[in-house]
């Protein structure tokens, strides 16, 4: 038989994931972006216009796919496409209706109505960028931290895939969260962050961020944490983690930070406070994994915490519950950045979109 | 600290708008269209081209907000914005899933879960211009009256909002309306309406316009007809309203217009009928606000009620129950104008917008 | 009264109906199409650039209507149109909340909201091709066999409209399979297939292809099998039925194919298997309308019955159960051209949109 002129087969499947395995393919790690300081300043350069790499999406177009409800990033990664000259396909998918198989012998008699192997290579051939959310079920540790299904999406879609937040990490929220802490800092020392610092350094000095457990009524995942705590020790600053016992985040996300468990302790000194609620990680506690293990109130982030820091900026990935996570007097302050940080979403999400378009 | 390089902070929310009130910003009553006549001419200007002012919406985004179900609006306005050259995003908002906290010193551990002061400048961070919908409770006339829900809206998102039907108002139904009947009546007066009336008048002379309630088997807003009313009088006609006791509408609607209890002596001379159920408005039965005190199925237009008008038109909004509020053989003769006026809602939208886009 | 200047009243509405219909105004059956062959060359075209043809579809927008859930027609089509400039709006009808009264005399006091003589005009003014997906019911076959919704929006919209699943057929599903079962058959002849063919037929010979039944445990409608088996006849290849007694399809789109009861006698030689389930179409077993009369677990297809074929290919539509429909090994098997079928209905759709546009 001749040369094949289809897309795929799943017989070559494999080899063409192989072949197209360079660049910017996947974005789920800090790793992804490679050097930081570089991202940054591209970041600020996507800033100042938006629009300038409309070449680059045309007649591209990106498949946003949904398992779980959203709002920011549903619009901000929308927002950087379109900016970026793509089309946009937002699906989303009702993770009760549909089922995908991801076993093999099985006969499908039951809920599942699809094979991932059909679902997703066919999902690819529709599109030429993947962005997926999906959610940690918060059952099973061993499942969510294997990342089944995002890992699933980049073994068969044969597209660049990032995340939109999965079982355990959020890239662009965090990403956006260093561009805001980066434009901060910086502001704070007298400059504008025009230019790039040099030898991946916030120019002037480091500055002390502290990320804080903070009470809520349900049941959250750790993406968020997870990803902030990796990407602020890539970044160069002072990282100190503080929380209930019993919340300790995986270790491949602590890395070098330190952990305090004293709130106080923790907020002294701090340029920028940075709360957020988890379950259990079940790290120190497995039977907890994805429990709510404290509602201790006094973890609540008001003006008493803040008066320990240095002037602390607040943030928040939002959406936020005010009278748990934080105080509406913190959160409506001078200092509070979860605005800016919201509309960096924008930002983070089209540099990780161009960076993927130049790789295609 | 050096000037903030961020979109906005709370601090700076307030000073963003103030700077931004000029223009077009907010289009909710005949008043923000400014003189009618001008817009009635370039509503036949864009009719003509639709597509003229595309390099307006080049790089634009529309996010269109519903907490309510929508077909035409939906429709037309992403139709409208598209003629425009904009990026659109349609958010749908389960009304019942995603409750906005609205009050400060909350602890939030309810079924809201994020407060508007967040919400809403975010939302306004991913975009250039607002449309919402937001539909009234009719369980609380003032809380509805008060328009709190858009209005958070307007004063929270640093972006100009207009009303995709708000609790009280319909506005894009409204112009489409007047759209409609100054074509019609151009048409009848025997000329096509391409040039703008000198003096803000119909030309030739000044059509009856007739506003009358007809029953319905669910309580619906008042939304339609107050907008309808507050337009006509904006507009040079003669306005009757007539419908049973008990359903006045708000004093700040019917202006000046005639309100006419008997049906047949309103219909006497008309050139125009537009059909409307609504429920009680609550202005001489507050207790009865939003509920249903009449099912007079005499109120149905049918050919007999047509035959007492001067040859009318008859007009609906839509969606439109045959049978209740009119009959068959009205909304399928020749005087029907249900198609062309729904068909001008794409109209009345690029107008909106585009001015809106000019305002930038 | 002088000429109307509005798009169209429901008196004109016939006539402006009439006067549209040529060329390509409706997709639903093979003979919409043309000459087969032309429209396989046309479709190899676009595939070699799906890009080349957007003039035609600037400031032109498709509506696409779903009545019921989707995935690959949805993204395929949207991606189809996007590829040929146009504007896209997508409408997500819940079947159960929005239904249509079809009736004139009715008094609407039910849970029937609009009138399809209002609906379906307005959707047609807010674009300019409607893609149109709505289920048979599977309880009344003459309801659905009458392709009763569709042929209302062929009737009342004044736009082409094309089937994106209907009632009784899945068109751009079949033209999809053609497009493969013409690629394949090709390169297994040695050739490209980048010449149209003369005369009408596949180059060189004629290909075997059997449409079998396979067991499901779900009701399924008949619309995929009878597109298959209307397009099969249509091509130049021997198209062989085979199902179990009870699941003939109706005659008029079994046409000359020969139905065999027995599977191995139908696979025996066979170039192409064609697999799906479909249930009663209720032609000798009326009373059986939309049931499931057979579980038979012997007509899935594993790697014996591919054993009875000439090295056979596989096809089915997706999405699709392993171990009831197909077997693991088979659907993964190099032979196994499910992928790129799927990827085809891309191809398929833009072929049929980009003439309609030509049509406009």
């Amino acid at each position: 038989m001749a040369v094949s002129v289809f897309l795929y087969t799943f017989a070559d499947l494999d080899k063409s994931l192989r072949m197209k395995q360079y660049n910017m393919r996947t974005f789920f790690n800090v790793e992804d972006l490679g050097d930081l300081q570089t991202a940054l300043a591209e970041a600020q350069e996507v800033k100042k216009n938006r629009f300038a790499f409309q070449e680059l999406g045309r007649n591209k177009t990106l498949l946003m796919i949904f398992f779980n409800n959203s709002l920011r990033t549903r619009l901000s990664t929308q927002k950087a496409a379109m900016n970026l000259g793509m089309n946009v396909i937002v699906l989303d998918v009702n993770a009760g209706a549909w089922k995908l198989e991801t076993e093999r012998g099985v006969i499908m008699d039951g809920d599942k109505s699809e094979h991932l192997l059909e679902a997703i290579p066919v999902m690819g051939s529709y599109c030429d960028i993947i962005g997926i959310r999906s959610f940690a079920g918060l059952t099973d540790r061993e499942y969510d931290y294997a990342e089944t299904i995002v890992n699933q999406f980049v073994q068969y879609s044969g597209r660049p895939v990032f995340a939109m937040e999965t079982a355990t990490v959020h890239p662009l929220q965090a990403f956006a969260d260093l561009i805001t802490i980066e434009e901060s800092w910086k502001t704070s020392l007298g400059g504008e962050p025009k230019a790039a610092p040099k030898q991946g350094r916030l120019e002037g000095s480091r500055p002390k961020v502290v990320l804080t457990w903070a009470p809520h009524c349900r049941a959250l995942p750790q993406a968020v944490p997870n990803s902030f705590a990796q990407w602020m020790n890539a970044a160069d600053v002072e990282l100190v983690i503080t929380h209930p016992e019993g919340y300790e985040l995986d270790p491949k996300f602590v890395g070098d930070a330190r952990v305090e468990y004293d709130q106080k302790k923790a907020f002294e000194g701090a340029d920028f406070i940075y709360a957020k609620n988890w379950s259990c990680p079940g790290v120190t506690r497995p039977a907890d994994y994805g429990k709510i293990i404290s509602k201790d109130m006094s973890w609540t982030v008001d003006a008493e915490h803040m008066s320990w820091t240095n002037n602390g900026k607040f943030l928040h990935c939002l959406p936020v519950r005010r009278g748990l996570i934080v105080t509406d007097d913190v959160i409506e302050s001078k200092n509070s950045l979860v605005i800016p940080e919201a509309a960096n979403r924008e930002i983070s999400a089209e540099v990780v979109i161009k960076r993927m378009l130049e790789a295609l």
